[in-house]
């Protein structure tokens, strides 16, 4: 297997998944700032031109960076990062994605359209990226309501919604478009998750 | 178990899945224009404030609804809509989120920004709006070329990647801020995916 990517939450996501579940794989530099994931030879590997893609020994490629870690999981099933049996798997899957569409979205549409970042390929709306921004912090609130009584986010799973919040809230930092509250729950975890190994993956 | 709900795209994926699972429930009605959705009594059940939300017989309650999908195929695995083993997994899961997140919310930002439907309790930005409506129709080429291929979207099994494109591209029709291109591919797997009697399921 080769992982093509370039620095991105997207691509920290699938570094700790993989760090999680030791699995090690070649990694292929793609120069995003130089639109290589828009040319022509990328597209053929993934037509929404986008990184991380997973390309397997037969040839295949797999894109978007949570069915690449679903693909992981499939593979090496332990640690379970995706939960075991119904219930706990709609568990995961429902704050994964409540971390990826009402917080993460919103920080990358804070920062893309702010900064105007990938202005070279896309329109950026100013006014849309200061909404993005103003909407982005509040979110948090119900992610600390649920850590106030939860270990990890969607139980006492560590779980690939812990990966997704954590890579959220470290890129809002980062790129500093985004003013974020100071949640004591949010906090308590943040300390915990980052005591693990697989945080510092690259 | 009981659904609580309110006509939507997201309802309607909710609502194809369990047809074709044959799975029935009550059904709860929530008034989102009067802002029930938003209401104290809701938020307890979805600090989100978005439905569909499902109750489940002990008290609990799942929200987003592919994660509610999700919770269906886990308590009633025929017919297997999210795919078997670690490749098909995650090419359905692949190709679901490419609608989604491509197409689907372009459609939906579309939607929300130039109409204003949610201005009461969200700030609409029509030039973001625009982006979004000149944006999605260019999204559909990725599908068009992967079902000059294959017979279903995510390969030869009919799954919830194919939900979310027929729901995705009904909801674009309906609200008419999208220009839809023709595209031959997309066109023969609709008339094909519309023949299966769950796309009726209300």
């Amino acid at each position: 297997m080769k992982l093509h990517e370039s620095p991105s939450p997207n691509a920290r996501r699938v570094h700790i998944f993989m760090a999680e579940k030791h699995i090690e794989c070649e990694r292929v530099s793609v120069d995003i700032r130089g639109g290589e994931n828009i040319s022509k030879p990328f597209l053929s590997k993934n037509p929404g031109g986008r990184v991380p893609v997973l390309e397997l020994d037969d040839g295949g490629y797999l894109s978007e960076s949570i069915a690449i870690c679903r693909y992981f999981e499939g593979i090496e099933p332990e640690p379970n990062l995706f939960g075991a049996g119904a219930l706990e798997s709609a568990q995961i899957e429902m704050w994964q994605r409540r971390v990826e569409l009402s917080f993460m979205a919103e920080v990358a549409g804070a920062f893309r359209n702010l900064t105007g970042f990938f202005k070279d390929r896309e329109t950026p709306v100013k006014q849309w990226g200061q909404v993005c921004a103003e909407e982005a912090p509040k979110r948090l609130e119900m992610f600390d309501q649920q850590l106030a009584n939860t270990t990890y986010l969607a139980g006492e799973r560590f779980s690939v919604a812990d990966i997704t919040l954590v890579v959220a809230l470290d890129f809002a930092k980062q790129v500093k478009v985004v003013e974020l509250p100071q949640l004591p729950h949010i906090s308590r975890w943040y300390s915990q998750v980052n005591e693990r190994p697989s945080m510092t993956a690259t």
